[in-house]
Protein backbone atom coordinates (compact mmCIF):
# COMPACT_ATOMS: atom_id res chain seq x y z
CA UNK A 1 0.00 0.00 0.00
CA UNK A 2 1.79 3.56 -1.23
CA UNK A 3 0.35 6.37 1.17
CA UNK A 4 0.28 10.19 0.29
CA UNK A 5 0.48 12.63 3.61
CA UNK A 6 -0.29 15.90 3.65
CA UNK A 7 -0.04 18.50 5.90
CA UNK A 8 -1.43 21.93 4.57
CA UNK A 9 -0.28 25.66 5.21
CA UNK A 10 -1.05 28.83 3.71
CA UNK A 11 3.05 29.52 3.94
CA UNK A 12 4.14 26.24 3.68
CA UNK A 13 2.37 22.36 2.58
CA UNK A 14 4.65 19.16 3.70
CA UNK A 15 3.73 16.39 1.49
CA UNK A 16 5.27 12.61 1.74
CA UNK A 17 4.99 9.15 0.33
CA UNK A 18 6.00 6.03 2.06
CA UNK A 19 4.93 2.45 1.08
CA UNK A 20 4.16 -0.19 3.51
CA UNK A 21 4.90 -3.89 2.48
CA UNK A 22 4.78 -6.85 4.71
CA UNK A 23 4.51 -4.20 7.98
CA UNK A 24 7.90 -2.80 6.56
CA UNK A 25 8.03 0.92 6.15
CA UNK A 26 9.30 2.29 2.95
CA UNK A 27 10.47 5.99 2.04
CA UNK A 28 9.21 7.26 -0.80
CA UNK A 29 9.43 11.07 -1.53
CA UNK A 30 9.10 13.99 0.73
CA UNK A 31 8.75 17.66 0.27
CA UNK A 32 7.90 21.39 1.21
CA UNK A 33 5.56 23.35 -0.95
CA UNK A 34 6.33 27.04 -0.82
CA UNK A 35 4.70 29.16 -3.32
CA UNK A 36 6.14 32.90 -3.51
CA UNK A 37 4.98 35.25 -0.50
CA UNK A 38 4.76 37.80 -3.57
CA UNK A 39 2.59 36.05 -5.56
CA UNK A 40 -1.74 36.41 -4.98
CA UNK A 41 -3.81 34.55 -2.95
CA UNK A 42 -4.93 32.95 -6.50
CA UNK A 43 -1.46 32.38 -7.77
CA UNK A 44 -0.29 30.55 -4.95
CA UNK A 45 -3.48 28.58 -4.27
CA UNK A 46 -2.78 27.38 -7.80
CA UNK A 47 0.91 26.30 -7.52
CA UNK A 48 -0.51 24.14 -4.66
CA UNK A 49 -3.11 22.30 -6.73
CA UNK A 50 -0.63 21.77 -9.76
CA UNK A 51 2.47 20.79 -7.53
CA UNK A 52 -0.10 17.96 -5.15
CA UNK A 53 -2.30 16.62 -8.36
CA UNK A 54 1.83 16.06 -9.84
CA UNK A 55 2.82 14.07 -6.81
CA UNK A 56 -0.55 12.26 -7.06
CA UNK A 57 0.35 11.92 -10.81
CA UNK A 58 4.16 10.44 -10.35
CA UNK A 59 3.24 8.64 -7.20
CA UNK A 60 -0.26 7.35 -7.28
CA UNK A 61 -0.83 6.63 -3.93
CA UNK A 62 -3.68 4.13 -2.40
CA UNK A 63 -4.80 6.47 -0.05
CA UNK A 64 -4.06 10.02 1.38
CA UNK A 65 -3.79 11.09 4.92
CA UNK A 66 -4.45 14.48 6.18
CA UNK A 67 -4.81 15.74 9.92
CA UNK A 68 -7.89 16.51 11.49
CA UNK A 69 -8.19 20.53 12.01
CA UNK A 70 -8.40 20.73 15.58
CA UNK A 71 -10.16 24.21 15.03
CA UNK A 72 -8.98 26.10 18.13
CA UNK A 73 -7.18 28.79 16.23
CA UNK A 74 -8.94 31.66 14.90
CA UNK A 75 -11.70 32.13 12.58
CA UNK A 76 -9.12 34.09 10.57
CA UNK A 77 -6.23 31.73 10.53
CA UNK A 78 -9.20 28.69 9.83
CA UNK A 79 -10.28 30.60 6.76
CA UNK A 80 -6.52 30.61 5.40
CA UNK A 81 -5.64 27.41 6.13
CA UNK A 82 -9.00 26.02 4.88
CA UNK A 83 -8.24 27.75 1.59
CA UNK A 84 -4.83 25.41 1.07
CA UNK A 85 -6.79 22.55 2.85
CA UNK A 86 -9.31 22.81 0.33
CA UNK A 87 -7.05 22.87 -3.32
CA UNK A 88 -4.76 20.12 -1.23
CA UNK A 89 -8.02 17.86 -1.09
CA UNK A 90 -9.59 18.68 -4.31
CA UNK A 91 -5.92 17.80 -6.06
CA UNK A 92 -6.12 14.65 -4.68
CA UNK A 93 -10.21 14.21 -4.72
CA UNK A 94 -8.96 14.36 -9.10
CA UNK A 95 -7.64 10.89 -8.98
CA UNK A 96 -10.15 9.53 -6.58
CA UNK A 97 -7.84 8.79 -3.94
CA UNK A 98 -9.48 7.39 -0.52
CA UNK A 99 -8.97 10.51 1.92
CA UNK A 100 -8.08 9.42 5.77
CA UNK A 101 -8.16 11.74 8.61
CA UNK A 102 -6.34 11.36 11.85
CA UNK A 103 -5.96 13.52 14.82
CA UNK A 104 -2.51 15.36 15.86
CA UNK A 105 -2.56 13.39 18.77
CA UNK A 106 -2.96 10.34 17.05
CA UNK A 107 -0.39 10.83 14.32
CA UNK A 108 1.96 11.57 16.95
CA UNK A 109 0.86 8.48 19.46
CA UNK A 110 1.43 6.47 15.82
CA UNK A 111 5.04 7.77 15.30
CA UNK A 112 6.79 8.46 18.98
CA UNK A 113 4.72 6.27 21.26
CA UNK A 114 3.84 9.76 22.66
CA UNK A 115 0.30 11.93 21.88
CA UNK A 116 1.71 15.23 22.92
CA UNK A 117 5.64 14.64 21.29
CA UNK A 118 7.01 18.26 20.15
CA UNK A 119 8.47 18.77 16.76
CA UNK A 120 11.11 17.85 17.11
CA UNK A 121 10.11 14.65 18.63
CA UNK A 122 8.31 13.65 15.63
CA UNK A 123 10.92 14.92 12.96
CA UNK A 124 13.71 12.74 15.18
CA UNK A 125 11.06 9.84 14.98
CA UNK A 126 10.33 9.89 11.15
CA UNK A 127 14.03 9.76 10.69
CA UNK A 128 14.34 6.61 12.49
CA UNK A 129 11.67 4.71 11.01
CA UNK A 130 12.55 5.69 7.67
CA UNK A 131 15.44 5.22 7.79
CA UNK A 132 16.37 8.44 6.38
CA UNK A 133 19.99 10.37 6.74
CA UNK A 134 18.81 13.29 8.62
CA UNK A 135 15.15 14.92 9.85
CA UNK A 136 12.77 15.78 7.02
CA UNK A 137 11.92 19.63 7.38
CA UNK A 138 8.92 20.31 9.77
CA UNK A 139 5.71 20.17 7.20
CA UNK A 140 7.09 17.02 5.62
CA UNK A 141 8.41 15.28 9.03
CA UNK A 142 4.37 15.83 9.79
CA UNK A 143 3.39 15.04 6.53
CA UNK A 144 5.04 11.53 6.64
CA UNK A 145 4.06 11.27 10.28
CA UNK A 146 0.52 10.99 9.00
CA UNK A 147 1.27 8.25 6.20
CA UNK A 148 2.95 6.61 8.67
CA UNK A 149 0.06 6.58 11.09
CA UNK A 150 -1.97 5.02 8.38
CA UNK A 151 0.37 2.67 7.68
CA UNK A 152 0.46 1.14 10.89
CA UNK A 153 -3.86 1.57 11.53
CA UNK A 154 -4.15 -0.18 8.11
CA UNK A 155 -2.61 -3.05 10.39
CA UNK A 156 -5.15 -3.09 12.45
CA UNK A 157 -8.55 -1.60 10.18
CA UNK A 158 -9.15 -1.05 7.28
CA UNK A 159 -9.90 2.92 7.68
CA UNK A 160 -9.68 3.38 4.17
CA UNK A 161 -12.69 1.99 3.00
CA UNK A 162 -15.10 3.77 4.92
CA UNK A 163 -13.21 7.08 3.20
CA UNK A 164 -13.75 6.03 -0.81
CA UNK A 165 -17.50 6.64 -1.10
CA UNK A 166 -19.53 6.28 -4.45
CA UNK A 167 -18.36 8.29 -7.33
CA UNK A 168 -20.31 11.94 -7.87
CA UNK A 169 -23.33 12.62 -9.15
CA UNK A 170 -22.82 16.46 -9.05
CA UNK A 171 -25.53 18.95 -10.74
CA UNK A 172 -24.41 22.27 -12.64
CA UNK A 173 -27.30 24.68 -13.39
CA UNK A 174 -26.18 26.78 -15.86
CA UNK A 175 -28.82 30.12 -17.06
CA UNK A 176 -27.62 31.27 -20.47
CA UNK A 177 -27.64 34.73 -21.60
CA UNK A 178 -31.34 34.94 -23.91
CA UNK B 1 -14.35 44.10 -19.50
CA UNK B 2 -15.57 40.79 -18.51
CA UNK B 3 -16.07 39.96 -15.02
CA UNK B 4 -16.44 36.52 -13.33
CA UNK B 5 -18.45 37.17 -9.67
CA UNK B 6 -17.97 34.23 -7.31
CA UNK B 7 -19.96 32.95 -4.16
CA UNK B 8 -17.91 30.16 -2.99
CA UNK B 9 -19.69 27.95 -0.27
CA UNK B 10 -18.95 24.40 1.07
CA UNK B 11 -23.08 23.53 0.16
CA UNK B 12 -23.05 25.34 -3.08
CA UNK B 13 -20.98 27.94 -4.81
CA UNK B 14 -22.77 30.57 -7.28
CA UNK B 15 -21.14 32.29 -10.69
CA UNK B 16 -21.69 34.31 -12.74
CA UNK B 17 -20.50 36.53 -15.35
CA UNK B 18 -21.02 40.02 -16.61
CA UNK B 19 -19.40 42.20 -19.74
CA UNK B 20 -19.10 45.96 -18.66
CA UNK B 21 -19.23 47.78 -22.17
CA UNK B 22 -19.47 51.91 -22.04
CA UNK B 23 -21.18 51.78 -18.87
CA UNK B 24 -23.64 49.27 -20.19
CA UNK B 25 -24.42 45.83 -17.86
CA UNK B 26 -24.78 42.34 -20.02
CA UNK B 27 -24.99 39.02 -18.48
CA UNK B 28 -23.62 36.38 -20.00
CA UNK B 29 -24.11 33.31 -17.88
CA UNK B 30 -24.83 32.43 -13.99
CA UNK B 31 -25.56 29.38 -12.46
CA UNK B 32 -25.26 27.63 -9.41
CA UNK B 33 -22.14 24.47 -8.63
CA UNK B 34 -24.29 22.13 -6.03
CA UNK B 35 -21.65 19.00 -5.85
CA UNK B 36 -23.84 15.84 -4.38
CA UNK B 37 -23.39 15.57 -0.92
CA UNK B 38 -22.84 11.93 -1.14
CA UNK B 39 -19.15 12.58 -2.42
CA UNK B 40 -16.52 12.97 -0.38
CA UNK B 41 -15.05 16.36 0.66
CA UNK B 42 -12.03 15.58 -1.24
CA UNK B 43 -14.25 14.67 -4.24
CA UNK B 44 -16.48 17.95 -4.31
CA UNK B 45 -13.57 20.19 -4.00
CA UNK B 46 -12.36 18.76 -7.05
CA UNK B 47 -15.86 19.07 -9.01
CA UNK B 48 -15.96 22.48 -7.71
CA UNK B 49 -12.34 22.88 -9.10
CA UNK B 50 -13.21 21.64 -12.76
CA UNK B 51 -16.02 23.82 -12.97
CA UNK B 52 -15.02 26.61 -12.38
CA UNK B 53 -12.04 26.15 -14.54
CA UNK B 54 -14.54 25.36 -17.03
CA UNK B 55 -16.20 28.68 -16.35
CA UNK B 56 -12.71 30.61 -16.88
CA UNK B 57 -11.96 28.54 -19.81
CA UNK B 58 -15.43 29.12 -21.67
CA UNK B 59 -16.07 32.73 -20.66
CA UNK B 60 -12.40 34.31 -20.01
CA UNK B 61 -13.11 36.83 -17.93
CA UNK B 62 -10.81 39.72 -17.48
CA UNK B 63 -10.96 39.94 -13.38
CA UNK B 64 -12.61 38.09 -11.08
CA UNK B 65 -14.63 39.14 -7.77
CA UNK B 66 -15.38 37.73 -4.79
CA UNK B 67 -16.80 38.45 -1.42
CA UNK B 68 -14.64 39.15 1.19
CA UNK B 69 -15.01 37.31 3.92
CA UNK B 70 -15.91 38.56 7.54
CA UNK B 71 -15.07 36.16 9.92
CA UNK B 72 -18.06 36.25 12.53
CA UNK B 73 -18.73 32.65 11.81
CA UNK B 74 -17.47 29.63 14.34
CA UNK B 75 -13.83 28.81 13.43
CA UNK B 76 -15.31 25.78 11.76
CA UNK B 77 -17.28 27.37 9.57
CA UNK B 78 -14.10 29.53 8.27
CA UNK B 79 -12.12 26.17 7.76
CA UNK B 80 -15.09 24.74 5.38
CA UNK B 81 -15.84 28.05 3.66
CA UNK B 82 -12.15 28.55 3.29
CA UNK B 83 -12.10 24.86 1.73
CA UNK B 84 -14.23 25.92 -0.75
CA UNK B 85 -12.81 29.30 -1.57
CA UNK B 86 -9.25 28.36 -1.74
CA UNK B 87 -10.24 25.80 -4.48
CA UNK B 88 -11.76 28.25 -6.40
CA UNK B 89 -9.46 30.85 -6.05
CA UNK B 90 -6.89 28.29 -7.49
CA UNK B 91 -8.85 27.28 -10.59
CA UNK B 92 -8.97 31.41 -10.87
CA UNK B 93 -5.16 31.62 -10.57
CA UNK B 94 -4.65 29.00 -12.68
CA UNK B 95 -5.45 31.55 -15.67
CA UNK B 96 -3.53 34.15 -14.20
CA UNK B 97 -7.07 35.92 -13.84
CA UNK B 98 -6.79 39.48 -10.95
CA UNK B 99 -8.95 38.57 -8.48
CA UNK B 100 -10.72 41.21 -6.71
CA UNK B 101 -12.03 41.05 -3.26
CA UNK B 102 -15.03 43.59 -2.15
CA UNK B 103 -16.66 43.63 1.33
CA UNK B 104 -20.23 42.59 1.40
CA UNK B 105 -21.75 45.18 2.42
CA UNK B 106 -19.84 47.77 -0.87
CA UNK B 107 -21.51 45.06 -3.29
CA UNK B 108 -24.90 45.40 -1.66
CA UNK B 109 -24.61 49.21 -1.50
CA UNK B 110 -23.43 49.34 -5.29
CA UNK B 111 -26.07 46.80 -6.50
CA UNK B 112 -29.35 47.98 -4.30
CA UNK B 113 -28.13 51.46 -2.47
CA UNK B 114 -28.06 49.83 0.50
CA UNK B 115 -25.40 48.33 2.42
CA UNK B 116 -27.59 46.20 4.56
CA UNK B 117 -30.07 44.97 1.90
CA UNK B 118 -31.43 41.58 2.47
CA UNK B 119 -31.34 38.52 0.01
CA UNK B 120 -34.35 39.13 -1.82
CA UNK B 121 -33.53 42.72 -2.69
CA UNK B 122 -30.26 41.97 -3.92
CA UNK B 123 -31.40 39.31 -6.05
CA UNK B 124 -34.40 41.44 -7.14
CA UNK B 125 -31.92 44.32 -8.36
CA UNK B 126 -30.02 42.14 -10.03
CA UNK B 127 -32.61 40.74 -12.12
CA UNK B 128 -33.63 44.50 -13.07
CA UNK B 129 -29.88 45.78 -13.53
CA UNK B 130 -29.40 42.33 -16.36
CA UNK B 131 -32.66 42.45 -17.24
CA UNK B 132 -33.61 38.64 -16.27
CA UNK B 133 -36.71 37.32 -17.06
CA UNK B 134 -36.92 36.19 -13.20
CA UNK B 135 -34.40 36.45 -10.68
CA UNK B 136 -30.97 34.00 -10.14
CA UNK B 137 -31.19 32.31 -6.70
CA UNK B 138 -29.36 33.35 -3.97
CA UNK B 139 -25.65 32.12 -4.43
CA UNK B 140 -25.82 32.77 -8.60
CA UNK B 141 -27.27 36.47 -7.26
CA UNK B 142 -24.82 37.47 -5.11
CA UNK B 143 -22.05 36.21 -7.59
CA UNK B 144 -23.59 38.52 -10.26
CA UNK B 145 -24.22 41.48 -7.48
CA UNK B 146 -20.13 41.07 -6.68
CA UNK B 147 -19.54 41.03 -10.66
CA UNK B 148 -21.91 44.29 -11.29
CA UNK B 149 -20.17 46.17 -8.25
CA UNK B 150 -16.59 45.87 -9.80
CA UNK B 151 -18.47 46.92 -13.02
CA UNK B 152 -19.44 50.29 -11.23
CA UNK B 153 -16.06 50.06 -9.45
CA UNK B 154 -14.02 50.21 -12.58
CA UNK B 155 -15.16 53.39 -13.49
CA UNK B 156 -13.81 55.33 -10.43
CA UNK B 157 -10.29 53.34 -10.25
CA UNK B 158 -8.68 50.82 -11.70
CA UNK B 159 -8.66 48.52 -8.72
CA UNK B 160 -7.67 45.57 -11.01
CA UNK B 161 -4.14 46.76 -11.53
CA UNK B 162 -3.35 46.82 -7.92
CA UNK B 163 -4.36 43.01 -7.70
CA UNK B 164 -2.58 41.71 -10.21
CA UNK B 165 0.95 40.63 -8.99
CA UNK B 166 4.28 39.74 -10.59
CA UNK B 167 4.52 36.07 -11.83
CA UNK B 168 5.15 33.22 -9.24
CA UNK B 169 8.49 32.21 -8.76
CA UNK B 170 7.93 29.44 -6.48
CA UNK B 171 10.20 26.87 -4.96
CA UNK B 172 9.63 22.73 -4.57
CA UNK B 173 11.88 20.88 -2.51
CA UNK B 174 12.04 17.84 -3.11
CA UNK B 175 13.74 14.72 -1.33
CA UNK B 176 13.61 11.94 -2.92
CA UNK B 177 14.80 7.89 -1.71
CA UNK B 178 18.51 7.22 -1.56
Amino acid sequence: MRILGIDPGSVATGFGVVDSKAGRLIHIVHGTLRPTPRSSAAERLHYLHQAISEVVRDHAPDAAVVEQVFVSASARSALVLGQARGVALAAVGAGGTAVVEYSASRIKLAVTGNGRAGKAQVQNMVRRLLELDRAPARDAADALAAAICHANAGKIGALTQAARLPAKRSTLRVRRAP
